[in-house]
Order: structure tokens, then C-alpha cells, then sequence
């Protein structure tokens, strides 16, 4: 009864996710679904990616949080819409969830929808969200270990960015090493190295990205 | 349904890990329960603290990962019985698993068990394992929103261990917002502030803990 109740979930919310998807992709938006560790660099990825971004291109946020709205009030100073999911506990998003808050904005005057997952590197990889890319942040402070044991999300991830790439001397990882690993569990996905509080570093991650929203326009 | 299935659930995890503990107590074992994100030292922790305290106890450990045992594998070098479990992608250990785990030991010649939880802030915190006391191992390249985003495991924890002190500096957190942050949420958790590949950092918590152990013999 219990697997038969968690396959009818799982049917609902990629059903509702299939269908967020065809609204960003009818609208000329790209969607984006970033998941990492607490503390791995989200938000300041997010802030320092958009406040580049929005010279050239519409934004919105959907910030994903289980009981406050800290990271959606850091984002509110960047002029962008944003819209604060709490999950009051709850361990990922879900697409019915993002489907609430896509009704906030007014998709036809949007180029790139960032959509900001819980905290935690296990649960929101089995929940489609509707997005077309998914993007893992990892902090190297995390360890050379962690693709393995959390292979699943290292699996799925479109992009992969390695953020805190300067504490990598003291925290004794070698990023060659670290992309060996994932590289293992993942041949294909796009990686990115950089300091998140160092806007220099994103380069080539804003460049890149905003190549993909143009594919989508 | 889905509700009453959870309902079930827990109702039965509940009853299993109750079992657990009185199996402990009744053979005179502590047993605690450690939780963190993702690469935030909990194995370090682990491996640093039973070297020291092995000397006057009998220890064992039970080893929660998604899908490998390099954990174990690590913990196996420290003559230490070790028993893996894999979730195979499930984000938390329960007590059934637990319940499994436990037939493997001899109880009556161990004086703790040590269980390494899933790498995940949320989900775990629902789950009673049946261990005396919870211990949240949180490194500050967190981030010092992080106690009141993630507040139901703060609230919980019996004992939060603040690692990779020696980071606070150069990530710009500073130790004392973070310990108000805690307070804010837990004010009466045991605090330990350590570097867990810092042996001599971990004193004042292996003191304590040998005391806890000492008051369950």
C-alpha cells in the first residue's frame, strides 16, 4: 500500500511537472531548478548570477525553504519577482508547488524562471518540478567523496557548478580529483568552477546561461 | 491516504525504535544518533572521537549511506565493530534498519553505539532511530542563517557540534551570530565548537561525552 500510494505521488507530480514545462516553454522561458546541500552557495550563486542577468534579461525567482523567507528577502533588493514557497518542513519542492507560484508571474513577460530547491542533496532529485535544466551547486568544503554517495543528483544534474573553489588549498581538495568523481557517475554534465561572492568567477557560467535563454526565446 | 499511510509509518517506527532503546538501555549502552548535511564532518567526527574513547570503551558503529560504504571502510581501520547500512537513495535511516543493524553486535559487550545518520538536515529529524541523544554536527561554511531555516533538527538536538572552526575567518562567519542563531532555536543544547581533523579541538567533547557513557553502564 505504501509504494502503491508513493507511485500515485510520483504519477500526480510528474504529471503537474509536464505541464509547468509546456507553460515555461510556450512563454519562451527557461527554467532552471538549482538543488544542493544547506549552505552550499545557492543564493549568493543566484544573487551574483541575476544581478548580471537582468541587464539583458527578464527574471523571476521561486524560493523554495521549509520555514522561512530569508533567501527570498535577500533577492527581493534586486528587482527582480520573487515568490517564497514554505514547505513547514517539507524536504524538496514539488511541482504542484512551483504550479501556485507560476501563478504569481506574468509569464509572457519572462525570459528565465530560477527556481530555488530545499536544502538537501537526496529528495528533491525525485521531484520533477517542471524545470528544463537541472542545476547542482556543490561546495568542495562538502568533501571528494560526496558524487558517489549521492549519485543520484550527480546523475541527473544538466550542470554542475563546484562553488568555494578558494577554500580548496585549506580544505585539502583537489578540484581535478573532486571532477574525477563526478565524472564518474556523470561523463556528460557541464561544469562550472567558481566563488560564488566573487562575481569574477561567473563569467563563464552568466555567459553560458545566457546563451541558453536565448535558445528558449 | 497519504496522510494516514505517513500516519502508519510512523506509528510503527515509533513502536520499533522504542524497542530499540530499551534494548540499549537494558545492556547498559548509549546510544546517539549523529545527523548533518552532506560533507559536514560527521565520519571525521566519528573517526577522531572513537580512537580516543575506544580506549576505555567498547564501542560500535552503524553506518548510514545511500548507496556505498566508504564510510565503513574508513571506520573499519579503527577496530571498531562497523555495520553498513545502504538506503539505496532513501534520505534517512529508520528504525527498522537500525533494528537490523543492532542484530549483528554482540550488545552485551558494547558500552555506545555510535549511528551515522544519512547526510540530510531535513528528513532525518522525523525519524526516531531509538538513540538516547541526538547530535547535529554543523560546519560553519553553512552559513549562519541556516539554525532557523532548517529549526526543526536545531530544536532537537541534544548536543550540536559546530565544526571547521578553523574556516570561520576566512568564510566570514563569526562563531558568536551563529551561537545566538542556535539559542534563538535550541537554548539549551550542549555546544562544542571543533575542528573534527583537529584532534586536540575534540577534548571537551570526548570528556563529556565518556560521562554520558559512564551514567548508562
Amino acid at each position: 500500500m505504501e509504494i502503491k500510494v508513493l507511485k500515485n505521488v510520483m504519477i500526480k507530480n510528474n504529471a503537474i511537472g509536464n505541464d509547468n514545462r509546456r507553460q515555461f516553454t510556450k512563454n519562451g522561458i527557461l527554467a532552471i531548478n538549482i538543488i544542493s546541500s544547506p549552505g552550499a552557495g545557492k543564493t549568493t550563486l543566484i544573487e551574483n548570477s541575476i544581478s548580471e542577468l537582468c541587464k539583458k534579461y527578464r527574471i523571476a525567482v521561486i524560493e523554495g525553504d521549509l520555514f522561512t523567507s530569508k533567501d527570498a528577502e535577500r533577492l527581493a533588493t534586486r528587482d527582480v519577482p520573487v515568490v517564497q514557497i514554505n514547505t513547514e518542513g517539507g524536504c524538496h519542492l514539488d511541482a504542484k508547488m512551483v504550479s501556485a507560484a507560476i501563478g504569481e508571474f506574468d509569464l509572457e513577460k519572462l525570459d528565465l524562471v530560477i527556481i530555488e530547491n530545499v536544502g538537501n542533496l537526496v529528495c528533491p532529485a525525485s521531484f520533477d518540478l517542471g524545470e528544463h535544466m537541472r542545476v547542482l551547486v556543490y561546495s568542495i568544503t562538502e568533501g571528494d567523496d560526496k558524487p558517489a554517495k549521492y549519485a543520484t543528483i550527480f546523475k541527473q544534474a544538466n550542470v554542475i557548478i563546484i562553488n568555494k573553489i578558494e577554500l580548496s588549498e585549506i580544505c585539502n581538495i583537489s578540484l581535478e580529483v573532486l571532477e574525477k568523481e563526478v565524472r564518474k557517475v556523470n561523463p556528460v554534465a557541464k561544469i562550472f568552477r567558481v566563488s560564488a561572492t566573487r562575481k569574477e568567477t561567473l563569467a563563464g557560467w552568466i555567459d553560458w546561461l545566457g546563451n541558453e535563454i536565448e535558445k528558449f526565446s
